[in-house]
């Protein structure tokens, strides 16, 4: 997506792709979408679905599911899309991410065309959040500056919800917050996938030792276009034990409507002095 | 798993698979499994990883999405897994089942070893229900007998939640219950899979028309080796619009934890009686 005046977009930058034929596509990883050096999840599963949404001619991802099973780094990588099953309504298809002989990620996914009406049922609600300028901005945690993606992704969190950051969480698995590119890109279906990603882990407010938390998979189900202006997100978690913990995310538009569901599976917190 | 006498088990038959060489696996697809004639997705599902876990050496699988492509029938299918990358602790594989030239889905999962231990947290609760014998066997809905899947799964509603079965839906998208193998069969995480899809679809209760909901794409994520026992379930569905809706899940085992978390993609209810 280019604006009128030809400028181009970090997200539209750090997401190109270009096809090499044979559904072959390369890209570069950007540097700036990560937390401690390590390239945000959810931009990597952006910067795939963008391949496979050339490769597909497909415009909207429906569902994908993405497993990391390397860190990536900045720099040079190459998707390969291979379509599985062409219908009328949906194409479903793999695509592998990977950096030189190290495969990144593997991601399943079904793409379609989203035609949003008035929901037959909803039973959910938007976070309820104060404006944005009453919202919190990434601080500093335990020592760790806000990680690069913040400049890149404007977050304002609820302010109940940026306790960890003051070493005060609330004894909750829960972050709300608003989001938009910080400049001035509209997000569509493939940029929400970024977004299921961007906030800190809603595990920092549980009370727990804070901590590196690997995804290990994340899928996101895409519901609607969304409309321009901030997003409301909401990520909660249920459940560590055994080593894991999931994340479920809702993102919401400036309508009012619920344009994707996330979850993911991590590791429970490691030490993040580890990474450092 | 082989009881002491000799007896297999129905879901260990069902879900048969033997190695032909070259990550190839043979199954059968049964019978009695189904709804209105097509296998339940879930069993399915549970079948492919079957092929997963003995290909990979692997016990457990920790988070497993799975992609249907075209509906299955009783009778032979094939499994070709492939591991994609095999670390210390986890290996992910994709797998892709067929019948003749047609495949019927398209999986990929990491697997490994659930070691349990008192969650660092929890903020879930196991549904409320009364005890079995006071709960709802399920009912003809619509002209329809219960499926035969119900034979296999033994299923006990939450009384409120059966309304749909009367033509008097509570209004919200909810389905809780207890499920169990009717053989006697315990529960292991593979056939969690299976009763991640065995109850009736959480919409039946919307106040919707009721009708047929295809299930385009399923996520699991397993997180404990399920205690003998009753298993209660709860689904829910937060929004039906554009065509699609989700569905939630939550599994509890008879220890009062939380061992699997699905969510699944469908298409919004389609008449019944297309499929009659």
């Amino acid at each position: 997506m280019a604006a009128v005046n030809e400028k181009v977009y970090d997200f539209d930058a750090a997401t190109y792709t270009a096809s090499t034929g044979n559904g072959t596509w390369s890209a570069e990883i950007h540097d700036g979408w990560d937390f401690a050096g390590l390239p945000n999840g959810g931009y990597l599963m952006a910067l795939a679905v963008r391949a496979m949404l050339g490769e597909l001619s497909r415009n909207d991802p429906l569902v994908v599911s993405a497993h990391f099973l390397s860190p990536a780094s900045a720099g040079p990588a190459e998707i390969s899309v291979q379509s599985i099953r062409e219908g009328r309504r949906h194409t479903s298809a793999t695509a592998s991410l990977r950096q030189g002989e190290k495969e990144i990620a593997r991601l399943l996914g079904t793409f379609g065309e989203l035609v949003w009406n008035s929901p037959a049922y909803l039973r959910a609600e938007p976070p309820a959040l104060p404006p944005p300028d009453e919202c919190e901005l990434p601080r500093p945690v335990d020592g760790f500056e806000p990680p690069p993606i913040t400049r890149r992704v404007e977050l304002r969190l609820l302010p109940e919800h940026a306790g960890f950051a003051y070493g005060d969480p609330p004894g909750v698995a829960e972050v709300s917050g608003w989001a938009r590119f910080a400049d001035g890109r509209p997000a569509d279906t493939a940029s929400l996938l970024l977004f299921a990603d961007a906030l800190p882990p809603a595990v920092f407010n549980a009370g727990l030792p804070l901590g590196w938390v690997p995804t290990i998979e994340m899928t996101v189900q895409i519901r609607k276009r969304p409309s321009p202006g901030w997003l409301r997100s909401r990520f909660i978690t249920r459940l560590v034990a055994g080593g894991y913990l999931e994340e479920d995310g809702e993102i919401w538009d400036s309508e009012d409507d619920l344009v994707a569901l996330s979850r993911q599976l991590a590791l429970s917190p490691s030490p993040l002095k580890d990474r450092k």
